[in-house]
């Protein structure tokens, strides 16, 4: 099973789901699965969310808090939720505000070590 | 009712809450409730972390993803939940790892709307 399956996988079990993204935390996208495109630029922003990420990262370890294991952001159009992989990949999924977050956020649990054992 | 009272609220709601601060988005603290201390200084990182959903706004902002409504980072000996309460000011409430971020998430949507009339 590829990551794109992965990714597709995670988008069906999860209400609401817009795309899910392999991404590297330096930003770039190794891949993608989209559901549904609007006017919303959904790989730019999460590319722009992977520089949040990385701020996030940093601010933790300067405070001996450990390394980020998730991450989520949530605006009026879409939620993001984010989970490493590895030290160095994230996967990322876009979600409608109403989509299931919880869900989400157990679904990347689960499908993380999956990912991580193909990189 | 003032600040302090609705954090320390916060707090007592949550399993696993160790802080819950009212910050401007500027990363001034206004009041924090302490629930617990531990070699963590838990009140810088959230300051740091205000920086980190700044990134997340401009982020957002510049893809027409509308506002920040909500911002969520785990490491491995905090998780972090933040929700902006007016444009200008923010509340985040620091919890252990194995806290209930479901919870979490719902105290704070509940509580925004009673902090923000207090403003």
């Amino acid at each position: 099973m590829g990551f794109r399956e992965h990714l597709r996988e995670v988008c069906e079990r999860v209400e609401g789901a817009i795309a899910c993204s392999l991404m590297g935390v330096d930003g770039i996208e190794v891949d993608t699965h989209l559901v549904e495109s609007d006017d919303l630029d959904v790989k730019s922003l999460l590319v722009e969310y992977s520089g949040v990420l990385r701020s996030a990262r940093e601010a933790a370890e300067v405070h001996q808090a450990g390394g980020v294991s998730e991450f989520a952001v949530s605006t009026e159009r879409l939620t993001a939720v984010a989970r490493l992989v590895s030290p160095e990949y994230f996967m990322v999924l876009a979600l409608r505000p109403e989509g299931n977050q919880g869900k989400a956020r157990f679904v990347l649990r689960v499908t993380a070590p999956k990912v991580r054992a193909e990189l």
